[in-house]
């Protein structure tokens, strides 16, 4: 079994990288050989199955050469991030919506309905929302990426209903606590409020103490990411798209519970700065869903924010 | 104020052009010229503001020229229909999603946001649909059509909302009755039962006369896309996309309503052969609609089956 992950190098890619290479097999096959494709550099070990590959998604000779007869599962994560996509939207149209098309098209040419595993997000919701979002509630994003995200779907939907592609597209809450550095996705102060402080260092927060978000560790997200791969296909039935559960949370919440495990010290080095821009997008994701279809096929959440916080500091601090 | 219809050699497109030319003018403003735009040629009375032009959507440099700094409004019909875009998944993409995308990237280009009035369909919704499709209720396409159709919605929305274009995306019931000769539609023997028995001839229908379509008439569908071109941006809010309202009846309504208006003789030239590729789309289709947010922008539909017949004969028929 040979796999491609897309978008490689990302904190995601990266972990579900080491997590399969751990594992060892994932749908009852062997991992022969995993690409870890991305246009920088992913930072793992070396290992005689891996093979890091460096290219520009939205060139379909690229694309071409990276998916070949011996691919069968794809883990579909490269992306321009929310922010980004909404200040660039030639770049966010580019890669979030030709690429995946491109990767699409190419599976339909091969020809062997390899098993597609595609990162959506949350944000393909928005504008007038429901209380609670549920299986059955309209997308309308209200931002470019949102908008591209959807796109996705419906064509993961489509080449899968067509047999070109085994697809499942997961809609991802925002992942808190991602390791690393801060990056353009308009959700990234999330991780930095909790990230930052607990090693010194001071974070911004650029929407206000009451903003609720919809979040999901990097555990819990990887741990996703695999059931979904190993999900029979006739488990979706017709609709290959779901909304992960995840964790309703307020920023105060993460703070609250911050304080509580390291100290008033360490809250101390969030500086609260509202910044509209960032307000705007993240104010028009919604926050409370009712993920019945995603737990009744055994996706996972988080049990709370402490639980989170604590995961981070156990997986990506010094000890 | 100079406008494009694509798609302009569809009996839609014609219909159209021929209320433009009659009205002289639309939002206020006295039509100086009219791009009839398609692959064949349309059958339009010479005018002095009439253009026909003949092209592929397909091809970029072909839209490039046809949108200019002059284009203020642009009826984008042009579509390979249902039963086709199902049967040629290629050809469906390049026309139903690409050339919108090119369509949409030119427009960007100009720079001048020119109002866009899209042609979307039901066939958008599908799968475990509930008992009423509201508003709110998520698209869930069972065919390549539809889901290349979800797509356009979804970029309308999203060029709108980055002014790129002032849109308007419209989900059309199935148009009964049709006039000329049947396409490839999956849904085109709904007009030809009346059509070519009400003309002496015989016509297939490949449905049970229990199914049930929702319908609008072409002088409903007429009126309701230059209603959306009048519409002021405000009243849209943050979505550029509204279903139609419509007409649910049967296949044997239809029938009966046929058979009292021209006899008994003339529903005896509908042929009952059953279709499963026919049935399986069409059935997939929803019926039943609350199509609150139309009504409220003054959206409107047909009162009965009877006045669409009566209409088609006094449209289309020898006196």
């Amino acid at each position: 079994m040979q796999i491609v992950i897309t978008g490689g190098a990302g904190f995601l890619g990266q972990q579900l990288a080491r997590m399969l290479l751990g594992r060892g097999q994932i749908m009852g096959r062997s991992i022969q050989k995993l690409f870890v494709f991305d246009t920088n550099p992913a930072q793992l070990a070396a290992d005689p199955r891996l093979e890091l590959v460096r290219g520009d998604i939205t060139d379909p000779q690229t694309v071409r050469t990276l998916l070949t007869d011996e691919t069968g599962l794809i883990f579909h994560l490269a992306a321009v991030v929310s922010g980004e996509a909404e200040q660039n939207f030639e770049l966010g149209m580019q890669v979030n919506l030709l690429a995946t098309l491109n990767l699409l098209e190419r599976c339909r040419e091969l020809g062997r309905q390899p098993r597609l595993v595609f990162a959506s997000s949350v944000a393909v919701f928005g504008g007038d929302l429901p209380p609670v979002i549920e299986d059955g509630t309209a997308l309308n994003p209200q931002s470019s990426y949102g908008t591209q995200k959807a796109v996705g779907e419906l064509l993961v939907n489509d080449y899968s209903r067509k047999n070109f592609i085994d697809g499942r597209a997961l809609r991802l809450p925002t992942i808190v606590v991602r390791p690393g550095k801060p990056n353009k996705a308009a959700s990234t102060f999330a991780s930095s409020i909790i990230r930052e402080p607990l090693q010194g260092q001071t974070a911004v927060c650029p929407v206000a103490p009451a903003t609720r978000m919809w979040i999901q560790s990097p555990r819990r997200a990887i741990e996703n990411l695999l059931h979904a791969a190993e999900l029979p296909p006739d488990a979706w039935g017709n609709n290959r798209v779901v909304a992960l559960p995840g964790l309703a949370v307020s920023i105060q919440e993460m703070v609250d519970s911050l304080q509580e495990i390291a100290g008033e010290k360490v809250i101390r080095r969030i500086l609260w700065q509202p910044d509209p821009f960032i307000e705007k997008i993240v104010g028009g994701w919604p926050v409370d869903f009712a993920p019945q279809r995603a737990l009744a096929l055994g996706f996972r959440a988080d049990h709370s924010i402490a639980e989170i916080i604590q995961a981070f500091i156990e997986d990506e601090l010094p000890k």
